[in-house]
C-alpha cells in the first residue's frame, strides 16, 4: 500500500501546529505510527535555504513578488520529489505542515498573481500530485495575527498589512468550497473545539479509506 | 534616451569574457561610458545566493531540474527588476554576461523542458522584455570546455556530460537562426578573428541605432 499525503492549511496562529500533533496521534491510533512531517517552504537541505531567501529577503534589496513565487516552487519541487514522493512509495504516511494550497492562497490571493498564472506553475511543478486530504484551519486575520505575535519576532511575510491576509484567507475560503479534497476547520473555537473537530474530520475520512 | 541592453551568450570556454571587455570598450569609442555589466545567474545580492544553489546544489541532495530553472527565473526576475530596468530607465546601457538564452538553451535544449514550459515562464516572468541586442558567440562543445577546463574547477552544470552541451549549442544555433536581434559570432577562431568578428558587428549594429 502507498502512505497518503495530508497537509494542514490556515494563516498565521490557526493552530497548524497543534493541529498536526493531533493529526499524528489519530494516525497513530489507526496503526499508522511515525508518519513524514514536512513543513513548507522548507523541509529538505537545499528548500530550507530557498526558505530563508523567502522568508528573512536582504536587508539591501527587495524581493519580487515574482522570485518569491519561484522561490516557493522551487522548495516545493525539491521537497515533493526528494522527500513527499520517495515516502509515499514506501507506504509512509505524510503529514504536511502547508503545500500547494498556501501558495495559492498567499500569492494568487494576497499578492494579486493571475489566476492562470498560479495554475499554470502549479501544474508544470507537480503535475497531477496533490493532497489526499487538506486540513485547512479557517481562522480571521485579525485574530490569528494577534495569537502568532505572542510567539516573537515577524517575518517579512508575517510583516504584510492585514488586507494582505484578508485577500489570502477569501482566497482560502473560495479554494476549500470547490475541492472536495479539503476540509474545513473553524480555528477560531476553544482548543477543546478545535481538537474535536479535527478528529472528527480526520476520522470520518480514514474510515472512509 | 533609454539605454540599450546587450547580451554576450555561449557556452563554457566560448570567449564570453573577452568579448564582453571588447564590447565596453567599443561602447567606449561610441561615447557610452560605464554600461552597468551583469552576469546571470546573479548580478543582485539575492540572486548571487540562487547563484550558489543551481552552481553548488548540496552534497546531501539533488537539485531536481525543475527547482534549477525557477532558481534561474527566480534569480532573473531581481536582476531584471532591481538592477537593468531601472539602469535603462536613467539611460544607462547594460552589457549582460548571459540572459534568457542560457536558460533556453541549457533547461530547454540541454536538459529537455517542453518548448511551451520555457516560453511560458519566460513570459511570465519577463513579460515582453527582451535585450536590444545579443552577441551569441558559438563553439564546439569539445573545444569549449577543454578551453574552460584549464581555468579550474568544474561547477555542478560544467559536470555535465558532453551530450548535454551539443543539445544545448543546438538550441542556441536553433534561437539565433530565429531571431534576428541575434547575431552569431565564430568563436573557434583565433582571439584576433573572434575580436574583428566581434568588433564589425557591434559598429554596424551601432550604427543603425
Amino acid at each position: 500500500m502507498t502512505g497518503k499525503f495530508i497537509v494542514i492549511e490556515g494563516l498565521e496562529g490557526a493552530g497548524k501546529s497543534t493541529a498536526i500533533n493531533l493529526v499524528a496521534k489519530i494516525l497513530a491510533e489507526h496503526g499508522i505510527a511515525e508518519p513524514q512531517l514536512t513543513r513548507e517552504p522548507g523541509g529538505t537541505p537545499l528548500a530550507e535555504q530557498m526558505r530563508i531567501l523567502v522568508k528573512q529577503g536582504h536587508p539591501d534589496e527587495p524581493l519580487t513578488d515574482m522570485a518569491e513565487l519561484l522561490l516557493l516552487y522551487a522548495a516545493r519541487s525539491q521537497l515533493v520529489e526528494n522527500v513527499i514522493k520517495p515516502a509515499l512509495a514506501q507506504g509512509r504516511w505524510v503529514v504536511g505542515d502547508r503545500h500547494d494550497m498556501s501558495s495559492q492562497a498567499y500569492q494568487g490571493g494576497g499578492r494579486g498573481f493571475d489566476p492562470a498564472v498560479m495554475e499554470n506553475l502549479r501544474d508544470t511543478v507537480l503535475g497531477d500530485f496533490r493532497p489526499d486530504l487538506t486540513l485547512y484551519m479557517d481562522i480571521d486575520p485579525v485574530l490569528g495575527l494577534e495569537r502568532a505575535r505572542g510567539r516573537g519576532e515577524l517575518d517579512r511575510i508575517e510583516q504584510m498589512d492585514i488586507d494582505f491576509f484578508h485577500r489570502t484567507r477569501a482566497r482560502f475560503l473560495a479554494l476549500a468550497e470547490q475541492d472536495p479534497s479539503v476540509v474545513m476547520i473553524d480555528a477560531s473555537q476553544s482548543l477543546a473545539a478545535v481538537s474535536a473537530e479535527i478528529t472528527q474530520a480526520l476520522n470520518t475520512w480514514l474510515e472512509q479509506q
